[in-house]
C-alpha cells in the first residue's frame, strides 16, 4: 500500500468525525424539531446525536490511541490512560443516549428492543461494556498477570474492531428506520426523496466512510505499534 | 492471536453462509408467501435470497480463495481464474437481485432508490463491477503492465473488504426495513415480536457474524499469500 502518513489522515478522520456530529445534530434541529428532556420525540432527538458521537466518533478516537507514533517510545501508561479515558467518555454518551431512547419510548408507550437496529445496538453496547472492564482490569490493574495480559491482547484488539462494526450497521440502520417513522403521508414520504432525506441518506453514507476508514487505519500493518521486543531490539542497549 | 486452522475455519464459514441462505429463503417462504417472477411481492421475495447468496455469501467464498494454502505454490492462474469466476456467478446473482426488486417496484408503481439501505446497496455493486472489471484488466488480461498489477494490488484487496462491509450494512438495513413494511397493524406489528420478527432479526445477526468473520479471515497475517519473492526464497533453486 502506498504510504500515507497517520496524522495527516488522523486530521482528516477528525474533520470528518466532528461533520458526522454536527450533521446528526442538525439533522435533528432543522427537520426534527430540536432537543429537549422531557419524553418527547425531542428528547429522542439525543439518541442519534449521542451515538454518533460516543460509540463512533469519540470510540474511534480511542482506538487509535496507539496509532501515534509518540505513543511507541517513552513509559505507555499515560497513552493506556488516554485510551482508557476515551473509551470512558465515549461509553458515558453511549449510556445517555440509550436513556434518550428509552425514556422516549417508556414516555409514549413504544415498546423497546425489537427492532434489528436495537438488538445490533444493544449487542455493541454490551460488547463494549465488557471490553472496557476486561481491557481496565487486564491492562491497567497493576497486578494481573502477564499470561492473561498476552492471551487477552488480541481478543482485545478483535472486539476493538467488531464493536465499531457493530456500531456502524446499527447507525446505518437506525438512520433508515427513523426516516421511515418520520417521513410519512402526514409529511413528504420518504419515497419522494424530500431534502431531509437526501441529507440523512448522506450523512449515513458519510458515517459508513468515517467508520471503514477508522477500521482500515486500524488494519494497516505499517501504523501498528512494534512489539515491544523489536522496539528494544533498535535502541542501543546502554543509552 | 492463537493459530488456527484456516481449512477448519472455512468449514465453519461456509456451515455459516448456507445457513444465511436457507434462512433467508425461508424467511421468504415461510412468512412472505414464497415466489414467482411476476412483479408481484413474491417476486421481491427473490431479492433477498439473491443477495445474501451473491453479495454476501458466493462473495465470501470469492475473496478467500488466495487464503487456501495450495493456492501459494505452483501456478496461479488457476486460483485467478477460480476468483474471477466465483465473483462472476456473485455478479449474476446481484444483477438477478435487482431485477427483481426493480420488477417488483416498477409493477407496483413503488419508487426505486429512495431508502439509506438502497443507496448503500447500490454503492456496493456499483463498486463491485468496477472492482470485477479493474481486477480482469490488470490481472487477467496477460498484456497488462507489470507496475500497473503492483499499484492497484493494494486497491483490489482494499476495495474487496470495502465492498463486503457495504454490503453487510446494505443486509442489515434492508431487513430491518423489510419487517417495518411487512409487520404492521395489519398483521402482528413489528413492536410485538412476533416468530417472523424474532427470526429475520436473528437472521440478520447471523449474516453479520458471517461477514465479520469473512473480514477477520481476510485480514488474518498469517492466512495472507506469502509475497512471492519470499516464497521463492523458501524453496531451494535447482527444484
Amino acid at each position: 500500500m502506498p504510504t500515507f502518513q497517520f496524522l495527516p489522515f488522523l486530521a482528516l478522520l477528525g474533520t470528518l468525525g466532528f461533520l458526522c456530529v454536527v450533521f446528526t445534530g442538525f439533522w435533528s434541529q432543522h427537520w426534527r424539531g430540536g432537543f429537549a428532556w422531557d419524553g418527547s420525540a425531542k428528547m429522542f432527538n439525543w439518541h442519534p446525536v449521542f451515538m454518533v458521537a460516543g460509540m463512533l466518533v469519540l470510540y474511534g478516537a480511542a482506538v487509535l490511541v496507539y496509532r501515534v507514533p509518540s505513543s511507541w517510545v517513552g513509559p505507555k501508561l499515560p497513552w493506556k490512560l488516554l485510551h482508557a479515558a476515551l473509551t470512558l467518555a465515549a461509553f458515558v454518551l453511549v449510556v445517555l443516549g440509550l436513556v434518550a431512547v428509552f425514556g422516549f419510548h417508556n414516555d409514549q408507550g413504544i415498546p423497546n428492543m425489537y427492532s434489528l437496529h436495537s438488538w445490533l445496538g444493544l449487542a455493541a453496547v454490551l460488547l463494549f461494556s465488557c471490553q472496557w472492564l476486561m481491557g481496565f482490569a487486564t491492562f491497567l490493574l497493576p497486578w494481573s498477570p502477564a499470561w492473561l495480559r498476552i492471551i487477552y491482547k488480541p481478543v482485545h484488539v478483535f472486539f476493538g474492531s467488531t464493536i465499531l462494526a457493530l456500531a456502524m450497521a446499527a447507525s446505518i440502520s437506525g438512520i433508515n428506520e427513523k426516516l421511515f417513522f418520520s417521513l410519512t403521508n402526514k409529511t413528504v414520504p420518504y419515497a419522494k426523496l424530500p431534502p431531509e432525506a437526501w441529507f440523512a441518506n448522506s450523512l449515513g453514507m458519510l458515517i459508513l466512510v468515517f467508520g471503514l476508514l477508522v477500521l482500515w487505519a486500524l488494519a494497516m500493518p505499517a501504523w501498528k505499534r512494534p512489539e515491544s521486543e523489536s522496539l528494544e531490539a533498535r535502541q542501543p542497549l546502554l543509552h
